[in-house]
């Protein structure tokens, strides 16, 4: 199946409708790649946890003792049973509602009741995962040795120290499930072919939709214009494009419509001005970090945009929003204002992804010739197929 | 599993729980045949479209500019998506909403922006399938090569005539969703050992479920006194009594019970005499075209019976009430009187078929024997096991 | 899968997730044990009947015309429909309502209309499956040649006695859904390391969940004040403990917690004393019977709890209240106070159980250590893993 990929074309339906191609996808990608949990914002307080779902498994993401940001899977060691059950709450302990086994915030085994004599509690402690922060964002990696954030950090950090990472509260969050396959869901994010089509709301704000090569020419022009500044930094370094072993990422900025200020019904300001930024510069970055996640940074408020497959036919697209954590609501944003954009495209792709995937289900559905529009759909698809074919387990 | 069928005995729980099976039967049966997609009056004006669907298939039954019927798969020969979401409507152009490729109503594609300069308009225009008008009914074919339906025509044209089938009008259509494999559906329809016990109504009206050798007798006296006329023709090339390379038929007239004119509650009149017909005769002729359609013709209605398959477990069956076109409700016919017969029977079928299901399920059932009463069901299942074991490939 | 069942430890994620294990544990299992169908008060009068369901089969368990209990597979001979399709009824002949075949409460096929000539009524009667009775229990097995309870009866008979398993009347029956594998519901009633985290309320009636080395000396010396009498007897023939060819079988009586006479809010009596007691003793009786069926005898009531699995991924518990046959509602007990244990436990079990699954589908997890107070359990693991892995077919 993966040899009769060809580039430049969408995918065979077998990778839409085959469980065996799902669990490879599991093994290669989402157990491999830094995936997006949520925010630091949601969890402020010692022993706050929310959990973070994908596929089958589930991670307690929690703020320990030390006000460090934790990772735990979120089965007991005795017989397995999920010890949070609720998807937020606070804690002391972790303890399993099962057999009162508990564990600490760092997932130790502090107690197991009338375990025989040899019972090791050293070796029965929770299975942790990686947790690394980009600015007050968690990201989370289920492999034993992850692929390595250091190019990312050392190519962006500044770049995003701008935006005030740190200084970020969680307004909004929202989720859209959605009866079809991941892939369906991160390829219509990939491509703007479809932008103008589908979404008049995003294309009266955004250029991306428009004719490619009137989008081409101010993007140059805008560029060329803000030469030399962090924020018009560019880093493609995502999917095949990715150094061995590191995550991939990549940082863009594009021009937004004339006049447009930021994403809201008028294009007028949403919020106040994110970090150090001091004006509005009719642009928008792209932020994408492991395959799975992606941000949109307006100058005063950050879109998160978050796919997580549930199973072969279901995904979930959550999106977050974020502005400066001092904002107030109702005087410094609104937050109808604010998520109107997302919302509304995101309802409108829900429908979009879903009849997308019921016309590959048909067998007359063949792959089919991509436009100059998808190219980075189309690095996606060529990364997505070396991924599950240069798979060689653990 | 198809070498220990044995003839005059049901299929074995296999063919009704088995995955491999159903998609054998995908491309042997529900690919080959043809299938009744709907009537000419659904779609009166040019750009008319409505959905036909079966199993994994969704096709689009339009009529173009020059006022034929075409019928196209409905999946974007870019990525897949459903080009038509809604069930039916009015389209000048087959617009994907999804990237605004546009086809024509020949399904010829006309618009797709920003391709490669190599890409061939010619070569992504949408797959369409054929399409054959008898009278109004429309029958389509997934197939490239179909089964010729010149026999079938030669045969029956002239008495499908007298009915009027190109002068009629679609009143009712009803879908009845049924929890069972198809072939549990159409053995149900295709014998009428469970008529006296199942269908009170039925068996108040029609002759066919009393007593076999009564019936038998009747029916002899009633094309005795009808010899030579055209209205009891009778062919039986059904199942594997279709000639090769033919599409299977059967054409047969039954008598009603004494002094019932047509399906209605009382057995009086139901709507005006179709077509040239100038008396009721006290019968009804059985139509059957391809193995999943199946008409019943009385002197002043039709009924189609369809039985479509949606996956292993779960198909559906429609029902299509036709009276002339030029009837009017209200005056020449009350649609609850047209409708009562075959719907209170449908709905009873609905559950028998759904137990039947339960209990096939069981691992004590094994195939049982079946009555005189059930030798066109025998029929169907030998041609079935037929088709599934001569199957090669396209 | 079966090799690597490590004794004392859960068991693997694939005998919670694979189809195929569920396949064999039919076959090894549910079609070879002794299977509690229900009691003798459900169906007082000739004709009555009941359906048991476990898994694909519906069972007709049904009252003859001499009186006696008769358990039946519900489907029919002819093409397999379910012949009963209500839960419970009155039949005079058992009426497949598809075509009329009719069978008498025996299961002998009594009409069949226009069958072949060559057609054998005598090959041609229901399937029956073995059915015994234990007092008034009804106990059934889908096996040809079931497993013997000739042991269960030698060694309990004389105790079971003492209780009136011949004069008891069902005064409440609740089923509880559990989307979970079956497996997880049994281990969850096979221990009592759970009671205390979990349940308060059977924490104050039962001692069993209290603390191991507390609970096993009141237990001994409990056994010490009433050694030699009949209730205090002990049988330890579960699991791999039966003897070969005879169904496992425990029976033993635990003490309840101080000044407790029985199963309800306050200790206090539920109903009158059961059979020919003639005091309360402050225990209970565990009996189990097969590997899905256990019962809890208090002094004044019964408390009867069924697993029956339905698929891989869910099973329901059923639970069956009984009081001596003579006992009249709202004078001699009260509905409300005589299921408030065991309702309120099983609705926390439910919880509990499905936790578990959730938790067992991820795949971090891992078989885990078994505590002191799981040995039940652990035997219970033992002979799951002996019986699928001895299993020859029939």
């Amino acid at each position: 199946m993966l040899n009769n990929y060809k580039s430049g074309y969408s995918l065979s339906q077998c990778f839409y409708k085959d469980e065996s191609i799902y669990d490879l996808e599991v093994k290669s990608i989402f157990h491999k790649h830094w995936l997006f949990a949520g925010h630091t914002s949601q969890i402020p307080n010692i022993g706050d946890y929310f959990l973070f779902e994908i596929s089958e498994e589930s991670i307690i993401i929690v703020r320990n003792k030390k006000n460090k940001i934790k990772a735990h899977v979120n089965v007991c060691r005795h017989r397995g049973s999920n010890i949070c059950s609720e998807k937020y709450g606070n804690k002391k302990l972790l303890n399993c509602p099962y057999h009162a086994w508990s564990y600490d915030l760092d997932g130790l085994l502090i107690t197991a009741r009338d375990m025989p004599s040899d019972f090791k509690y050293k070796n029965n402690n929770l299975h942790s995962v990686n947790v690394e922060l980009i600015g007050g964002f968690i990201f989370i990696n289920l492999a034993k040795k992850p692929l390595s954030l250091y190019n990312f950090k050392r190519d962006l950090n500044k770049t995003l120290d701008l935006f005030g990472l740190d200084d970020l509260k969680l307004v909004m969050h929202k989720s859209y499930p959605i009866p079809a396959n991941w892939k369906l869901a991160v390829e219509n994010y990939n491509e703007c072919y479809h932008c103008n089509p589908s979404h008049k709301e995003f294309s009266q704000i955004h250029m991306m939709g428009t004719d490619n090569k009137v989008f081409k020419k101010r993007k140059n022009d805008f560029h060329e214009q803000n030469k030399g500044k962090l924020k018009f930094a560019q880093f493609n370094c995502y999917y095949d494009y990715a150094q061995t072993g590191q995550e991939g990422y990549q940082y863009d900025r594009n021009p937004l419509k004339p006049g447009i200020l930021s994403g809201t019904v008028k294009g007028s300001p949403a919020a106040p001005l994110l970090g150090n930024l001091t004006e509005y510069d009719n642009g928008a970055s792209e932020l994408m970090l492991g395959p799975l996640m992606f941000f949109l940074l307006y100058d005063d408020y950050i879109v998160g945009y978050r796919f997580t497959p549930l199973s072969l036919n279901n995904c979930v697209c959550d999106i977050f929003w974020f502005v400066r954590d001092d904002a107030v609501e109702n005087i410094d944003y609104e937050i109808n204002n604010l998520i109107w954009l997302w919302d509304t495209t995101t309802l409108a792709d829900k429908e979009i992804i879903s009849n997308n995937q019921k016309g590959v289900n048909s067998s007359f559905y063949s792959p089919g010739r991509l436009s100059l529009m998808e190219d980075f759909q189309k690095s996606f698809l060529d990364w997505y197929i070396n991924t599950l074919s240069s798979y060689t387990g653990d």
